[in-house]
């Protein structure tokens, strides 16, 4: 896995003296990220250099650099790392507490009152606490990216990089849950003991089947918004790109044979939306056969892998596994989108060389277009869960905000997420009391 | 109970308008805390007058007002309520999340390299997450403040005032948690299973005797710090106040017969932190025949509550019943603590008129001094555990932080948080592998 770091290194100031340093790092074969002057002083500047290299591949680095005679190598510092110091998320107060009555008036006694007025109308806890704008993230540590069973600990900074995001792109409190490992029904029952800390529950990373029964137990037994990212947001986000991928080849979704390559959480989650899009044909590939069991109860069918390659006209792909897609495999006009993340199915370049009339991967089609909206609008319409109605009109307008010629908008780009919080919020209100769950 | 409220008042721009206004509001035995000019024009001035009134009396103020020919009231603004919106804690990203760059270091892909990092070295969560500054703050609801069993949900303002207290003297990230009405060993349960997300744990408002029970398994099952906050925190802050008056009085506290009016959750701490440091004879009273019960088991007397009051040279009262000591059976020479929230039970001037040589109540001795430092040093120093050296510790460093001639310093004080917090730190490093528990 190639890793960003960032070098240091001294040259003189004298002509051509970075270059040579940059020269050396070319032929190591390896791409800038980013130069800057850290420091200049008595005739020598300090770099930092940013590239990406293959863990490992430093000392070789270092080496070639010692071939350098004025150039010093003074460190490694690990950019990654450092941004991970301390943690990505905190709990803040909203209030500075700078004075007694400002103390007297939010901890006691003057907080005694909104108590009562909340044990009075439950509802006053949207108005007058924080639940109504905080979303538990709750993961058992069982599918953590494409690490796999790492476990609760090691799972938290990716549990708090979606809490960063909620807090950054949409206001949202996300709370880390780490769930020790322990039975279906425990981490059902642990939820479920711990829900009213939260206004709604966003399953993450947790390992099929098992997310299936646990998210379903929840929505169940929970009067509060439960979706599973993987599952959920990341099908928003895959319609959304193949709404746009259809408008610009002038085809209609509905219509295309879509084949599903990988059926756990992902590929499910995208299967279930694609059916109440209206998509009638979607054929699946999976090793496990309970998986394509669960895509024929949608109403797809199962098939191999080169069948399923064959038949489709859309192809979606979900699997962890690198170069899974071959691309003699690959049919003139197909859209092929090879979702896995770091490294996809198949490299959208390939694809296209291969005939693909247009190709994605993850790194683009990531469910960080979709999570935060679809929360801060449930919670805006204080819905109890989310519906159908709900997931096709944030994957609606997520299409409707690329930029012409592009499948999906920057995530990045400040509007998108406030799109998709009212488009969801309007949904909710809606479809109020018709309550359509997924 | 009265409530701040803040009236807004227009009056002419002439003397003696607003005075016209004060004096009815003296004539109707209302309290000012505060006069505002909120807007001056066109020969009118809109003040905003800050005053606690009792619940229901607000009715009675208007008619006395619109008695004055020219003010007019213009309504009210409810400063308490208005300070809760929206809550009073958010969790926030540490991270401006403004590019491709620091999104693909804090989330996929960059955050792969931090997990396996910790799940390969499970210490490296507290440098690279923010667990190691993260507290669950956990209630069943079950003793919110002086209102007793309202549930989790109602006492979500309590909660989020620790969180916020938590985050703005000592920078922790308290987290709510709050969790359904269920059996001991159920929320036990819920906690373990939620145990990772945390690094330390804070119970709050549990009602005795569940929550000797509930502390005392967790502290068994969990190798992270937990405290009850009502036992541990408000004992290290009587006996720091306790610390100072005797000093005051030049007595040796070890000497002194100590009486515990009401043994609850707050009794049974104080009496069990006074035994720690050396306090040979302590009697109590108590309703429930098993609390004196726990008492004897320390090592104290029950009796009654005359024969306590009778009997002791310290008196600290903790029974929430307002007005519960009557001024006639105070000794000359006492020192009373009445720490009963919001009423408590004798007035501090009412002791001292009875003979008493030292008096206060809850509103200075509270634990607001104790809990934040607390946590932040068992936190800074790693340890697994409280132990008595750092509630000992904790207590004496709130001592010396009182200026001359008071019992305990102003908790917005900035220094004494992070005075606790060191010294805290200090006592468990010095006590690492002794690990006597509390």
């Amino acid at each position: 896995m190639k890793i960003p770091e960032i070098l240091q290194v001294e040259t003189p100031q004298v002509p051509g003296s970075l270059a040579s340093v940059l020269n050396v790092i070319a032929d190591a074969g390896l791409v800038l990220e980013h130069v800057t002057t850290l420091r200049r002083e008595q005739g020598r500047t300090l770099w930092e250099i940013t590239l990406e290299i293959e863990e490992g591949a430093q000392e070789d680095l270092l080496r070639r650099l010692s071939s350098l005679p004025s150039a010093r190598f003074v460190g490694w510092s690990d950019r990654v790392f450092e941004r991970h110091r301390g943690g990505k998320i905190e709990m803040r107060s909203r209030i500075a507490i700078s004075t007694q009555q400002i103390l007297r008036d939010i901890y006691t006694p003057g907080v005694a009152r909104v108590c009562l007025a909340i044990k009075n109308d439950p509802a006053k806890a949207f108005d007058y606490t924080y639940v109504g704008r905080c979303v538990a993230v709750v993961t058992d540590g069982s599918a953590i990216l494409g690490l796999g069973n790492i476990g609760p600990r090691a799972g938290l900074p990716v549990i708090e990089g979606k809490s960063a995001l909620l807090a950054a792109l949409v206001g949202l409190s996300g709370i880390p849950i780490l769930i020790e490992n322990t039975s279906t029904d425990q981490l059902v029952d642990a939820v479920r003991s711990i829900a009213p800390s939260f206004g709604a529950i966003l399953l993450e990373d947790i390992a099929a089947p098992r997310c299936f029964e646990i998210e379903h137990k929840l929505r169940a037994r929970l009067s509060m918004p439960v979706l599973h990212d993987d599952q959920h947001a990341t099908a928003v986000v895959t319609l959304a790109a193949l709404l746009n991928a259809t408008r610009m080849t002038g085809e209609s979704l509905e219509g295309l044979v879509v084949g599903l390559i990988g059926l756990g959480a992902a590929g499910l989650g995208i299967a279930q939306l694609l059916r109440s899009f209206g998509v009638q044909r979607l054929v699946g590939t999976d090793l496990r056969p309970e998986a394509t069991g669960r895509l024929a109860q949608l109403g797809g069918q199962g098939l191999s892998l080169e069948e399923t390659l064959r038949r489709s006209q859309v192809v979606i792909a979900q699997t962890g596994a690198k170069g899974l897609i071959p691309a003699r495999l690959i049919r003139r006009g197909q859209i092929i989108f090879a979702l896995s993340n770091p490294d996809p199915e198949i490299e959208p370049a390939d694809a296209l060389a291969a005939g693909a009339v247009m190709a994605a991967d993850g790194k683009s089609i990531n469910n960080i277009l979709a999570f935060p909206g679809m929360f801060a609008g449930v919670l805006r319409a204080r819905a109890t869960k989310f519906s159908d109605a709900m997931l096709l009109a944030a994957a609606r307008t997520i299409a409707a905000a690329a930029p012409a010629g592009q499948l999906v908008p920057d995530p990045l780009n400040g509007t998108v997420h406030e799109e998709v919080t009212a488009a969801v919020a309007a949904a909710a209100d809606a479809g109020a009391g018709a309550g359509a769950g997924t």
